[in-house]
């Protein structure tokens, strides 16, 4: 018995980090790696030449397969995937890319290629690209979403491709794990858990902020202007329901609407401003509960996934 | 093994049939509870002595327990509540309502109380006044919701309370109904595919545009105005988009927003109006692809349930 996941990607365990801009560098992905999941460097706006140097810190941190995760819209991009070819990560997930030029690229240089999606057809169109697994991202994870719910959208992807599902959105711990496997993925994706990694090196008090959030935690700004974000709920969160009124309203751009996020993420992860900083996390914030080390993290999830997986037969009585 | 939902609703299988006001009548709701689930009437807005007449005709139908599904907010509630109290169906479900005294005048007729609920702090409360037990219901669902998704949802209220849970919200099939297990349920509701129903007297136009939805066909409505129901997409939710932008702008109110769906959800489900009436259905809309008797759909999902679960050791390879 094989798993499709550790296969392609050469991991001990179908689970990988999510890439998260200012959150996962070469430290926290080499962590992971180690650990025998896969760890993913967030390029986000990175300049081109930090996103070479992180490239380069990871394979000095670890042997094993990483990851370096693009987000197209943001004007370095091009730059990035200069590097990228240059470079030649073993794979590289695709956030908000539906470029086949770009999947192709990175394919000829032998670098696997995950894009991360939130429908169905964009799904279809990615494995039709060449994509070598689906990333399928419900809407309770962290940062931009989709609609589409892990529960609802980890079946569909699953029986709409060929290529290995990976499902990620409300993933943080064991139960999760098998629970989308039962819907059908082969690997899960795990950002906001991997926030309270020890080795994540964003501000002590965003960790702090993460382990006692609960299930009313999150919500989602700038749904109004399309680029709809899951967040802690702060003051920022606040302010850009304000703005969002005076967009439908007329009173202002999306544009002024997009930049009250400029520059917050950086100051909520590395400065530690969770009052007025853009916390990115997923709903699943409500499950992280301490700070670990990444392979505690990993080694946690999978026994307890094989504990809940031997369990269910008892559990599981559908008739009396 | 027992189960302790089926144990405490004396059914046959852990699925309940969600209430749906306009939708799930005494007819659909016998059908269910003959078939070994457990059927509900969807009280809604409906007149005292109509739900009367309904709870008799379910009593006339079948012989097997059923519920009735009461929604607080609705200016028949007091004298429905008055009828269940005469009329005393086995089991009353109750959306958004948090009355300490309707629980316990409803326990004392030996009416088994299990409260829908949308976030933690709630569950603990319903149980601390008294709840048989809790209905999770995750915001994939269909009509009123909340905004944390089953799969967060369903574990986080597992763990908060003794009672059995109940897991709700973009279940359609087997393979959920395992991942709720998964996940801490000991049942599940279903509303969505039993729209799809033989049984279910809603105008077939309904059905139809039910089976051809996919992932996307969903949409959030009166999020701004603090009541988020979830609809198919059409003419009606677009204007509700429009309306809301005036709402946000303080160029009408809450209340205007809310009349918009004043008699849509009849004018929809019952006149077959599926442009302009307000089609209340849960995400796992893109699940359901046909029209089945109310036995049939049980009995595949229970025999998916088991298939499902017998090849998950088979699948559910967590290291290389």
């Amino acid at each position: 018995m094989t798993n499709r996941v550790c296969d392609l990607l050469d991991i001990e365990h179908p689970i990988l980090q999510g890439g998260m801009s200012w959150v996962s560098d070469a430290f926290l992905a080499a962590a992971v790696s180690n650990a025998g999941g896969l760890g993913t460097i967030g390029a986000g706006a990175m300049p081109a030449e930090l996103l070479r140097e992180e490239i380069r810190k990871a394979r000095e941190l670890t042997t094993r397969p990483f990851a370096v995760n693009l987000i197209m819209i943001n004007p370095e991009f091009e730059k990035q995937v200069q590097v990228l070819l240059e470079e030649k990560p073993p794979v590289v997930t695709l956030g908000a890319v539906q470029s086949t030029a770009v999947i192709r690229l990175l394919k000829e240089q032998g670098i696997k290629v995950l894009p991360v999606v939130a429908a169905v057809a964009i799904a279809r169109r990615a494995e039709e690209h060449g994509a070598d697994a689906i990333i399928a991202e419900g809407s309770e994870a962290g940062g931009h979403i989709g609609e589409t719910t892990t529960m609802v959208l980890t079946p569909l992807v699953s029986r709409a491709v060929e290529v290995p599902v990976i499902a990620a959105g409300g993933i943080a711990n064991g139960a999760a794990l098998v629970a989308a496997f039962v819907l059908g993925a082969e690997g899960v994706q795990m950002g906001t858990r991997f926030v309270c990694a020890e080795e994540c090196t964003v501000h002590e008090a965003v960790k702090e902020k993460f382990r006692k959030s609960g299930d009313r935690a999150t919500v989602v700004t700038a749904r109004s202007i399309g680029y709809p974000v899951r967040t802690i709920r702060n003051k920022l969160a606040g302010e850009y329901a304000e703005w969002e009124k005076k967009y439908l309203a007329g009173e202002c751009t999306a544009m002024e609407v997009e930049n009250l996020g400029l520059g917050k993420l950086r100051e909520a992860m590395r400065e530690g401003n969770v009052k007025s900083g853009s916390l990115m996390a997923g709903q699943s914030v409500a499950l992280v509960e301490r700070v670990q080390p990444a392979a505690a993290i990993i080694g946690e999830v999978i026994a307890e996934a094989e504990q809940v997986a031997a369990s269910l037969p008892s559990r599981l009585v559908l008739s009396r």
